[in-house]
């Protein structure tokens, strides 16, 4: 119910009478604590006596630790603990499969495994004491790529895992290969994606400190709730004696949101201290041992009629999970079915394997698996358009789903307008108009891709809960313990319930969330917060809302159904024989209601569960209650001299139901555009012996505001019905589509299609003059080396763009 | 509802079969962050950037301000802003006669009436700029004590206030005057208290923060609510714009619930430098500016039937305001009425005048009143015994109320264990045996008194609301907007919850109060919290578990009503043909009612009224739902060669309902003895000029514990039906008789009977000698000098203890 507005007869109401806070570009509730550096972010934390912390890694990436030698570290004068694996519980954990160690536990497995850690009166002498620990190795054979991981005889990362397969699944829904044998063209392909990190301005940290048999940890985690579960796991503790309160948080991207170590050790060594203990990653260990995107190898056939009708996929994906597994199991699951709620296959077909390596353990990164699938299956589409002789915008309109479609795994969308943002986003780049005059060098592409909005992945329940109290001041109060990751949540939930309640968003406080006393929630992750923490923000405040208008109505006479509230005032019209409307202002009728002999406060509690479904083993089930869906279009030019890549504009049409806040919307359509043309073309580093040789950010390059083309960022007319006014999620999608359509567009371009994650000069350079993108030095066997795609091992060799075998 | 507990058929079920954790000795939940120095008071808030800041104070009781100088303190470097009256909204204020501007307009009516402040970038460059202050005065007449404020033509304090009266009242209840004339025995006397200070070891402070248009004021409020309201009274603003967080509280005793300027100050200074600023009392500071316990003279006239059974009361009170009203003026009600509520009286008379005087202006202090009632009628009371030759326990035990006695002013008081008190106060001093064998120069005194839980005095409201949610941990947290002011409240609250939720104490969060999120809450005052929000705290639990009984009964198939919490568990009986009892733990219960498909939360919200009456104009209506009773006795022994007094021997016995914390109560009790003993014996300053002369803790002597007899404390075995688990408060009363007991016990030692507080050796020593306790170089006319009692305006001159006089 909307309280603050007047029904309009034979319309849906709310999507043509929206309050006028919803669509408005308020300022962020949050935007003066941060400019003027009030906000308080982990390592800003202060507690009396509190001490900081450094940890020891691995500096193999493979190796049996034979001996700690932490005597010369403990007698350094302000140090207060040294702890190895012998101090911890020695209970392996992780969100899906525990085979982590909070601190080494007779073997490390990549460069960067923890291995021990001191506390002490500072971090000088934290450092400087972690360097005089003596670690003795004996180095073990290694798997540095999937290949090798994958090879027969393999080392076993994991001695518990044969054929160091962390997590595989596999289905054919539909008699893929049937349609695949019966379609008319079908094209192949094996494309390979990369690590990507957060690199988010700041690193994972925790201050922890002990009060009896309890510890409070300050963490900036994306997910206060799921983060005291593990970190309970991982201390072996029972769950309540663990409290989680959240920091400001300096960017998540899902990198906050994983199976570190960093806030356990630091909850162990404040055990041992007594007193509180700080520790937050250096930049250096943030790319060694954070959680980066993880590196996938699709194989993709991909079958259509000749007019253009997609029939099956097909996909064989293995991807590395390096040494542990975190989220990447769930990642796994995404990156298989989500991209088939995009069109109507008629079968589908996958097998997905997780492959440990001893390289950095990989994790959950804004897309969630999506910008792999939609890299390597969007390559595919090109492929088809380019054989189909279609137009791709054209080809994806043909294809594309609708509201009530249905995907092969019963994904069921509500809300769809996945062919608007098609048409819109052609519009935009104006894709007829460049294909009618071609300019040398330049070249176009189209991606498309769908997110949820919430995803059913952590237990089955995938909802949030808010209490929503009307003050005595004409305010409210929201308590929640979703919590802000830098996106604007809080606000967005502001403006959810000045909506419903009729008040300014400066006058809403929202909580932060602290595990001991907001209400539970699954925090930042999968694009849910708007959708699922607004429903029950929104269904709080209407609680709320028809309680003060039941008060206002006992304290004035009038039917309650006669009121409405607006402006912070409880409004009627006026009474027979009056002039005067009715206009009271929210704080007086609240204050009335309490300040009278049994008074009452106003306080609603709302709740809301994604209605979607627990997918099982295999993956089939509704993951969301709403999908949101992008389009995106691309000009690049390529210098054909030297392969530089230049992306002159990019259009981003986005379906994320109503927009409650267009600058914030705008914000993370074009930050996560940034993100994925840095996955597209210069997030990389050199590598050796399993590690970054220099992890930092002169080598690793993330795209700065200089090199950002002149973008379109369009919202489609849209709205879901089970969305908060409308509302679906909208913070990872814009991402997905980006190093699909830069690729795409390369190949437009000069004819070079790239197969291997970044798209760099180098490569373009060389498929230009050979015909393949590997430097002719380079060429060979390569795993992960920048190589033209390996041949999986049950199929036959892979063909080349616009090789006769693409199509048969 | 106990849920923790069959019923008993037969009995009152909570009374007899209380959950375990009430009465326990439940530690403290903020023990162990007390005595590790975490907690974080008023002095410890740290925001960056803060400034610190000194005030500029009056020097003159009574002066025109012609000039302020502040040029010279605005060069200082370091300064960032130096205010005066003319930097404030100049609105009077005051939580029931607004008579207070945050800084002087044109006058100064007291010494330490605050002129100018200044904002620097520490505390010593502040106080440098702030002497640096140049205020030129005109120094007017001034009234300096009761007489001379009520003398015609006195000097005006206020011009709005003739005669220098702030606020009187007057009623006749029952035809006094007719009930003594027909009485066989009529005492009476004037006895005068004395200014007290709080003495906390925490003086008021504050630290304040604008964020656009509205400030965050970090204070040590014992009424983060009511304080929120006069600060934004004071600044001029909505009530809105202000936000109040209550800080940890170094010791309140009403000293931190007044119109102090100090947060008001700050805010201010806050705003013109556009950074946070802190302000803290110094110890001179909180002597010259905080709100000491009001002095009042007490005319008392009292009556009896010859077989002692009482008819009724006169008095005429007369009570020093100070400067400026704040609270006094309800003060001043209760130390009219409520000593009422202890006797059986046919009928009492009152006259009250609170009366300007060019002084410190006064407040709440722990008793409200009721010390100075207590003092002064249980001294006539004690005179009666005397007259009667009736032992003063049996002429307590022949009149004192019992449970469903009504007072003259309509207080109704449900539960009462006077009588019980009064028997075992005089056990455990062993009264009859030392009056059969009585020592020289000891005496032996008994005194009564009555308190509140809770009061109606600020709106028509006295009640609290609190959230209690159900955590999927096991735990549970309480929202609540109460506050702690070191009394152990948030403890007492938490044994609440857990008792109702079956969970131990350890197991409750509990918030702290601040107005943008918890709960409205009137906070620390009035000896409300454990029953108000006790009774809150309860409902909500109450309403949590039947919730989580309910998820337990839809998850076991088994009735709710087979169900019970205990032990952090869900309990059923074993189904039939089973062997095992159901034991769940309630976590599990809490996460499953959550983590299915539509999962809700587990969230009780909970509130209480107290079931009072707004007094009206003239004092009648019930004040609260529940009071509490003391009987307190006390053995002295008196030096006859100096007159110093020592207290041998004190025994309290308490009616405060079930004892929800032993440990705490006794240190309730404990501590207002101290506080008794203080302003009985010690507390008291030189004074000149309208100021104490000396403002240190040297001169200005507590009582420590090397100086506390004896005690033996009691509670009466007793049950508020009303009351959470049949609780009542606890907080003031056993402070209320020791005034009066040491008084009564000194007359009965050696025959001296003061009539000024405090009761010092010296005028011991003279009133052995000369029967007056004036030294007879000071006797002559007095006013506020330690004489004998002056004779009130209308009355002829009172009789001396034991004239001829005191019966008629």
């Amino acid at each position: 119910m909307s309280t603050t507005h007047a029904p309009v007869p034979g319309l849906p109401r709310e999507r043509d009478v929206l309050p006028p806070v919803i669509g408005s570009a308020v300022q962020r509730i949050d935007a003066v604590e941060k400019v003027t550096g009030r906000a308080s972010y982990a390592a800003d934390t202060r507690i009396p006596r509190m001490l900081h912390a450094a940890v020891v890694r691995s500096p193999h990436a493979h190796a049996r630790v034979l001996a700690v030698d932490t005597s010369r570290a403990a007698r350094v004068p302000g140090v207060h603990a040294v702890i190895t694996g012998a101090d911890t519980a020695q209970v392996k954990w992780g969100a899906f499969r525990p085979d982590l160690y909070p601190l080494a536990v007779e073997r490390v497995r990549y460069v960067g495994d923890e291995v021990a850690a001191v506390a002490a009166i500072d971090l000088e002498t934290a450092r400087y004491a972690a360097e005089l620990i003596r670690v003795e190795y004996e180095v073990l054979p290694a798997v540095l790529d999937l290949d090798a991981a994958l090879a027969d005889g393999a080392p076993l990362v994991h001695d518990d895992a044969p054929g160091n397969l962390a997590h595989e699944f596999a289905f054919d829904r539909g008699g893929a290969r049937e349609w695949l044998e019966r379609s008319d063209v079908v094209v192949e392909g094996v494309w390979q994606s990369t690590r990507q990190w957060h690199g988010s301005i700041e690193t994972i940290g925790c201050t922890a400190e002990w009060s009896q048999d309890r510890v409070t940890m300050w963490v900036n985690t994306q997910t206060p709730f799921l983060a005291r579960q593990r970190y309970a796991t991982a201390l072996g503790l029972p769950l309540r004696a663990v409290r989680v309160v959240q920091t400001e948080i300096g960017g998540g991207f899902g990198g906050k949101s994983g199976d570190d170590n960093t806030s356990v050790i630091c909850a162990i060594l404040a055990r041992k201290t007594g007193r509180p203990v700080q520790l937050v990653n250096t930049r250096e260990e943030e790319f060694l041992a954070s959680r980066p995107r993880i590196p996938m190898r699709y194989h993709v056939r991909l079958g259509f009629t000749s007019d253009g009708l997609v029939t099956a996929k097909e996909i064989d994906l293995v991807a590395d999970n390096g040494a542990y597994t975190g989220k990447a199991q769930a990642v796994l699951g995404a990156a298989t079915v989500r991209h088939d709620a995009l069109f109507t296959y008629r079968a589908v077909k996958a097998r997905s394997r997780l492959v440990y390596t001893n390289l950095v353990p990989t994790g959950a990164f804004r897309g969630f698996g999506n910008p792999s699938a939609d890299w390597a299956v969007g390559q595919a589409w090109d492929l088809a358009a380019t054989r189909l002789g279609i137009e791709v915008p054209d080809l994806f309109l043909l294809n594309a789903v609708e509201s009530g479609s249905v995907s092969p795994h019963n994904h069921r969308i509500s809300s769809c307008e996945l062919k608007q943002c098609i048409r819109r986003a052609a519009a935009a780049i104006g894709w007829y108009d460049k294909r009618a005059a071609p300019t040398p060098h330049r070249g176009l592409a189209m991606g498309v891709s769908v997110h949820v909005s919430g995803r059913r992945s952590f237990g089955d329940y995938d909802g949030s809960s808010a209490i929503v109290r009307l003050t005595e001041d004409g305010r409210a109060a929201v308590i929640i313990g979703e919590g802000e990751i830098g996106t604007g949540a809080r606000t967005t939930l502001a403006q959810i319930a000045a909506a419903e309640l009729g008040l300014a968003v400066a006058d809403i406080s929202v909580s932060r969330p602290d595990t001991d006393l907001t209400t539970h929630a699954l925090g930042a992750l999968a694009s849910r917060v708007t959708y699922v923490a607004g429903n029950a923000v929104k269904q709080a405040a209407e609680r709320a809302c028809e309680q003060l208008l039941a008060a206002a109505a006992r304290q004035t006479g009038r039917p309650a159904a006669e009121l409405w509230v607006e402006d912070g005032h409880v409004h009627a019209p006026a009474m027979p024989g009056e002039d005067t409307p009715l206009r009271q202002p929210v704080g007086t009728v609240v204050r009335a209601e309490l300040y009278r002999p049994g008074g009452e406060p106003i306080v609603g509690l709302g709740s809301f569960d994604n209605p979607s479904e627990f997918p099982d083993q295999l993956r089939y089930g509704n993951e969301s209650g709403a999908y949101n869906f992008v389009a995106e279009a691309a000009e690049v030019e390529v210098d054909p001299a030297t392969g530089a890549v230049t992306v002159l504009e990019l259009a981003a049409a986005v379906d994320c139901g109503t927009v409650l806040n267009p600058p914030l919307a705008e914000g993370q359509v074009e930050g996560a555009i940034a993100q994925g043309l840095g996955m597209a073309l210069t997030e990389r580093f050199d590598w050796d012996g399993g590690a970054p040789t220099r992890p930092n950010f002169v080598d690793y390059k993330m795209p700065t505001a200089g090199v950002m083309p002149k973008l379109h960022v369009e919202f489609a007319d849209s709205y879901e019905p089970t969305g908060p006014f409308g509302a679906k999620g909208v913070g990872e999608i814009a991402l997905d589509p980006v190093p699909s359509i830069v690729a795409s567009a390369v190949a437009d371009a000069v004819g070079v299609r790239v197969h291997e994650l970044p798209i760099t000069a180098e490569k373009i350079f060389w498929g230009i003059r050979t015909g393949s993108t590997t430097p002719p030095e380079q060429a060979g066997p390569g795993g992960l080396s920048e190589s033209a795609e390996p041949a999986p091992p049950d199929r036959p060799a892979p063909p080349r763009d616009r090789a006769p075998g693409e199509e048969r």
